[in-house]
């Protein structure tokens, strides 16, 4: 093992530090879909997987003369160690931007994070103890639940309707884990736009689940970064605006400006937020000073609500060539959902077909998706895939759908003549892509 | 709880949460002290507390040009997710850089992280169970030993020095520890100019603790943001040069560019590196594309070791200006290191002194620094403090010592008169400031 000992092959599997890793370690494994994504992303390949925004829309020259001004005006205070809790400034601009979804609360209440990725990596960090349930939407953000895994939580999945997540489902769900005498932690739901099922929560139904959260006492984890991208310009409003101390919340920039920035941020209530700032101090000491300057800055002189109206125009076109192709190229016994806005829609497949199985031959064929079965905790989603129109172009998308149903329609051949769909077994672990994917 | 319930008194300490937290919270306390460091954040305080770059020093009119041309010419990609890993140019870029420590290393062993402080998160993060070992010098620093207590690690601290961490003594804490039945996971350490200690270990005290941690198959984590601010110009070689499978190294642009970007790094053996990209993507995501860009341009087009030597020069000077001034003002009884680079020395009072004790007065006074017990996780170091020569200018850090000699000459009174000294009782908990003053 000293330096004069060869070096281990690049690649190779040998890891002779295996046996000193932690238990959470175990569920940290690399997803066997992940190579055939690095062939995805070449620029051959429609991709309909990754969660990428479309930040090409920026106005690029704006933010270098913003930045630019940023460095020579308050560059020393921009380039050194901040708070931990984030620049007070932007937190009151994000005071501002949460109006939209309803919420109110003071600049105290928010934390600032290295995008919310990490604010749901901290929630976790100080409410989960190995074991503990987390109920979870069904499918839900894979993110999330590589986050859950890599705490070692429970993860209950809570079915869907085309409403969201299901009230009477989730008092069962509530109860079963009660009866099993397990602990139950969160209730976690993206109620806007959902990634990856493209379903939108009406008002009626964040009233039954905050309802629910109430009575059984149980906090609610709102993800909420795609909440102002809905298509015909109305804002969902959040389940947090109705109730401060049943829900945190969580916000992001990633999508309605820039996710290379990596800013989000976390509501919650005070004792909780004081709990997240000291988790935020000890995993990275402060968010960056300097994308929190750029995020400001954009937010006090530029028109960031026309730009998040540009954004919106452009998904909606997208999401309007992926539903009129889809409608037109799918072979029958397809399902989707219709999204009223963000970034996705979730397609079941003819029973016939196998998602994981498929996606060799979709890759070949040059268009990829996400498998549903990274998007459950139990092997759930195995006729499921997520479609992704954020980031291609139309005509792009519509040629993607082309090509998927061909690959679709030859399965269905090849199952009619051999009775099974073949391609990759079942990964016991992960299918996340890698996170440019998300 | 309701939202129709009165809202909890802001700064109440109530937390209908409590109950709910996950174990590895308990250890999340605020500081007694913290308060005590917002007033000390005052310009009027000459603060010799935080370890803040003078990032003042930086050529902010050539950063303002080259992040705006990143911007205007690369601003899609700057501006998007990216790999989980970190940028490959900037992973090149770092081999570079440790050129100088005398680490080789292939682009594919970096992990880029928000701040190194992430890497030592993640590290532990996928290392440590719950009550294992880590083996940590006395004194260490305090954001470690927050990490350690996040995930719930039991720190062991070993003696150091003039030299550093002391072999024999490591061995007799592995013996002890082994005997004990615990798991041991880490052996902790920073070489070079040693924060709050102020030492720096030489090469052969380097190669006795990597024979120790090969003889006993323990992973050094080799923790080494300060070595290029060698006072004399030499650059420490490090423990990682000479052994690429028993060291996980970490590097940070915090304190050779600028701590407000979150731009630092991991090169670890190749399995450990596949767990800490897993855990990043979970953490994070991916760090952002655009501080990566920025510190990139910055390496490709700035003379950037000529900025190096521009912050040695400064940190030199304000060294000499504080060895100077305590050499001349501290009363008898009274130690401290010469640091030969860096910028922290370590203090010990006289036997009467109480250095968390005599903060309140010190900041009544206007100066500041860190008591000691903050960098122990087993209640010593109180008659200790670290002072930071970094940031203030020469004639401030005069100006500092003198306040502190004049407190310390009164509380030397105080005891003589009284017996002992009053002030502040111990916390319990982390004696940690903020983190802008970590």
């Amino acid at each position: 093992m000293s330096s004069v000992d060869p070096p281990l092959i690049p690649g190779s599997r040998l890891d002779p530090w295996v046996a000193a890793y932690a238990n959470r370690a175990a569920g940290m494994t690399a997803s066997e879909i992940r190579a055939l994504f690095a062939v995805a992303s070449r620029p051959e390949v429609v991709s309909l997987a990754g969660g990428m925004p479309y930040v090409e829309a920026l106005p690029l020259d704006a933010l270098a003369d913003t930045t630019a001004r940023l460095l020579r005006e308050r560059g020393a205070q921009a380039l050194q160690y901040g708070s931990g809790q984030g620049d007070s400034v932007l937190r009151e601009q994000i005071i501002d931007v949460m109006s939209d979804v309803g919420v109110s609360a003071h600049p105290d209440d928010v934390v600032v994070t290295s995008g919310s990725q990490m604010a749901l990596d901290l929630v976790v960090r100080i409410f989960c103890n190995p074991g503990d349930v987390v109920l979870v939407e069904a499918p839900s953000y894979v993110g999330a639940l590589g986050i859950f895994r890599s705490y070692e939580c429970d993860v209950v999945h809570v079915p869907m309707d085309g409403e969201g997540l299901i009230p009477e489902a989730l008092d069962e769900a509530i109860s079963a884990v009660r009866a099993s005498g397990r602990t139950l932690k969160l209730i976690y739901t993206i109620p806007s736009f959902h990634n990856p099922a493209g379903i939108t929560q009406p008002a009626q139904r964040r009233k039954e689940i905050l309802d629910i959260a109430l009575r059984e006492g149980l906090l609610i984890l709102e993800d909420d970064p795609y909440a102002l991208l809905g298509f015909d310009g109305t804002v969902p409003r959040a389940i947090r605006a109705d109730d401060a101390e049943q829900v945190i919340y969580l916000g992001s920039f990633s999508k309605t400006l820039a996710s290379g920035l990596r800013v989000g941020w976390a509501v919650a209530p005070h004792g909780v937020r004081e709990k997240l700032v000291l988790a935020a101090e000890a995993a990275v000491l402060c968010p960056s000073n300097f994308t929190q300057g750029v995020v400001s800055e954009f937010l006090a002189t530029q028109p960031w609500r026309d730009q998040v109206d540009v954004f919106r125009g452009i998904y909606r076109e997208r999401r309007d060539a992926l539903l009129e192709s889809l409608d037109t190229l799918m072979p029958p016994g397809t399902e989707w959902t219709r999204p009223d806005g963000g970034f996705y829609s979730w397609l079941t497949l003819p029973e016939q077909l196998d998602a994981t199985a498929m996606l060799p031959r979709a890759v070949s064929a040059m268009v990829a998706y996400v498998p549903g079965t990274g998007f459950f905790s139990d092997g759930q989603g195995q006729r499921n895939l997520r479609l992704s129109y954020c980031y291609p172009e139309p005509d792009r998308i519509r040629e993607g759908v082309r090509r998927l149903a061909g690959v679709m329609e030859q399965e269905l051949e090849i199952g009619q003549t051999f009775g099974t769909a073949t391609g990759l077994h079942h990964p016991s672990g992960s299918e996340a892509p890698a996170p440019d994917l998300n």
